[in-house]
């Protein structure tokens, strides 16, 4: 189908979800997780499918060991996909909540309600477990949604999606609220499509992100580089900065979220046995770096060198600073910039679950709408609802009526 | 100097005010009220200035007289102009709120603050009143800015950007927190510069904005098109009918909240008188439209036609029903999706000074960060900041850990 068709069929199906309730979309959520383990089975096949033909790319060096184990579901994953869809159930709802409401003048009444952004555009690499989180997320917010995912998974991408869908039409939502692309063209004709797309979230790798941002107008939610800091202030702790550093770089290196750059203050005592105890976990420092921008340690004068560094060099993801001085710790969360700023602690905890949002659809790194680990409030934005009688604004420019604007 | 120096001084100068206080902030606002009244003949001299030149442009065809009228300062609009930073003064600090606070585990708090965005481009065109209000929204939020007004106003806009700039660093304000560019080379680095500005905010006419909008990739804050509608729904009361649309079209008709389309439902039995009425204010109604997003009037089927309509073509900045029925209401608040949804009222209140924010940086049809009028809160983000005591993420994965997400 044209894509432009895609996308009205999507604002449309946008337009006849606005009055669904809380309870709606909490009952058609529990039923996809019913549906997604009664129909476990049809999804593996569909798993097994990919895999085979996946093997073979591996084989012959086009993919590698990591997109192919990302790619295969198995009961754990699979276990956790249906928790994750019942988890989304449990979570407040984020639109319609009344953010405010203000009496302008006597019966001129004005609210802000949250509401659903519209349409998105979900780009995602060769995880099949994204595709029922995101679709979870955006039927709690209320958005519809125009997924893209990865051709290694197009098989158990198609299986899940029709368990989706089948569980949406049972209980009566329109058709449309998700629909699917498959091709590099779709994609071209998404990022051009600001008429009908309200916010692009890739989720994938640094290239995937970079590209999609360099080639569309349409809000783009999420991060190409992740590269953080840990600063060892002159009065860090050994023992407590040995174990952070190698939690923050060893527990899962590939994470957007591991540390790049270790900055060591120039008087701090411990350099010689903190760099030991990072060999002795297989860390090694590199200390010429081709860019300052890319993994090493350096030794830096002071705390004020530190955050130049990092909002210099840093991408305003999370960077760390370990210190036993409160101040400087006050001083580090204050000036530098990025969307986390961590004190005694391993960046590794930047991630919506960990911080408590039940689920995540990527970690941003934009200085607006949305910052950090996005939950389900990043999907949401408000419209302002003015309820009157009559009123007219040439009173008020007259000096007839005068604004009252009493909090309700 | 060239751009880049100066974009780059931005950022420093947004680094060196991240641990201002509210009362710095407030303080030097002040200080500023008193000096732009301590030197409203210096400013007055300077408007002399562009307003003789202007002369010349207006004979000439070159601007028109409500472009001169716009540039005009007298004793009122500097009276307002200085009422408006002392305003700004008293409304509370968006930045430094804890949005929330959460304990993930013992000795591990997370809380979300909010703060500035950073670096902010403005382009504004003949209004020198702008520039007093922007830098003290700008000021009183944390953000710094590079301003870019239109050439019209250069000897004003110098003047007011001296007196402020005095004030600034009288009380120790670091140097470049407001600066000024004056050419279209500097605005087209601007657009290019996404390294060090955050967000450009155009206030302008249509075409402005679409420029800009069309050739930056740097998020920007505001609406080109403002078509608004008002449908009259079959049990629109014909007075307040009359009262509200005759307001809308007329209080202001060149505002981007007066309104363009009038939609009325086959039904409604007052057509006649309400047109009468309409006439009587010198309103002429064009029923045959250029285009469906132009100004005109236009019979629909019923609510549903109306809303459909507003949703295709309209720009998602205000649209309001006329009627009787609250469920009407009701229904076309939730439908349509627009910054402001009105009921029974003009849309000329569309207005962040009429909903009460004190103070706009203008009005949005975005869909993320910031919708409708937009004052202080628009102008910031936030970040995380997570006090640790050596926590790692390797405990929380193997299970000897669990959160415990419990708000304080």
């Amino acid at each position: 189908m044209d894509f432009t068709k895609i996308a009205k069929n999507a604002k449309t199906a946008f337009e006849s979800i606005a009055e669904v309730t809380t309870e709606q979309k909490n009952s058609v959520l529990t039923l996809i997780a019913q549906k997604l383990k009664e129909n476990s089975g049809f999804i593996f096949q569909a798993n097994a499918v990919d895999l085979e033909a996946a093997k073979e790319l591996v084989g012959k060096g086009e993919i590698n060991q990591s997109t192919f184990n990302r790619l295969k579901l198995d009961e754990n994953k699979m276990r956790d996909m249906i928790q994750g869809v019942l988890d989304i159930a449990k979570l407040p709802d984020p639109s319609g909540k009344t953010l405010f409401r203000r009496e302008l003048d006597n019966g001129l009444i004005l609210e802000k309600i949250s509401c659903p952004i519209g349409v998105l555009g979900i780009i995602f690499e060769a995880r099949p477990d994204v595709i029922s989180q995101i679709c979870s997320l955006a039927i709690k917010s209320g958005n519809v949604v125009i997924l893209k995912g990865g051709k290694e998974a197009v098989n158990t991408n198609k299986a899940i999606f029709k368990v989706i869908t089948e569980a949406l039409s049972a209980v009566g939502y329109p058709e449309n609220v998700i629909q699917q692309v498959f091709t590099r063209d779709d994609v071209a004709e998404m990022l051009k499509c600001d008429k009908y797309i309200n916010l692009i979230i890739p989720r994938g790798g640094n290239k995937l992100v970079k590209f999609i941002k360099e080639n569309t107008k349409i809000p783009v939610l999420g991060h190409a580089d992740g590269i953080c800091h840990i600063f060892t202030d002159e009065s860090a702790d050994l023992e407590k900065s040995a174990k952070v550093i190698i939690d923050a770089k060893t527990q899962y290196p590939s994470a957007c979220n591991s540390v790049e750059t270790l900055l060591i203050h120039k008087n701090f005592p411990h350099t010689a046995e903190l760099l030991t105890a990072l060999e002795n976990a297989e860390i090694k420092i590199v200390k010429e770096p081709e860019s300052w921008s890319f993994e090493y340690g350096k030794t830096v004068e002071n705390i004020d060198e530190a955050i130049e560094h990092i909002n210099t060099y840093g991408s305003g993801h999370t960077d760390c600073i370990l210190t036993e001085n409160m101040s400087n710790a006050e001083i580090f969360l204050n000036k530098v910039d990025s969307a986390g700023v961590y004190y005694n602690v391993s960046t590794r905890f930047a991630d919506g679950f960990r911080y408590g949002f039940g689920a995540e659809v990527g970690i941003s790194t934009n200085k607006t709408h949305a910052r950090g680990p996005v939950g389900l409030d990043g999907l949401v934005i408000y419209k302002y609802k003015l309820y009157g009688s009559g009123q007219i604004v040439s009173d008020y420019v007259s000096g007839n009526k005068k604004f009252k604007h009493k909090e309700l």
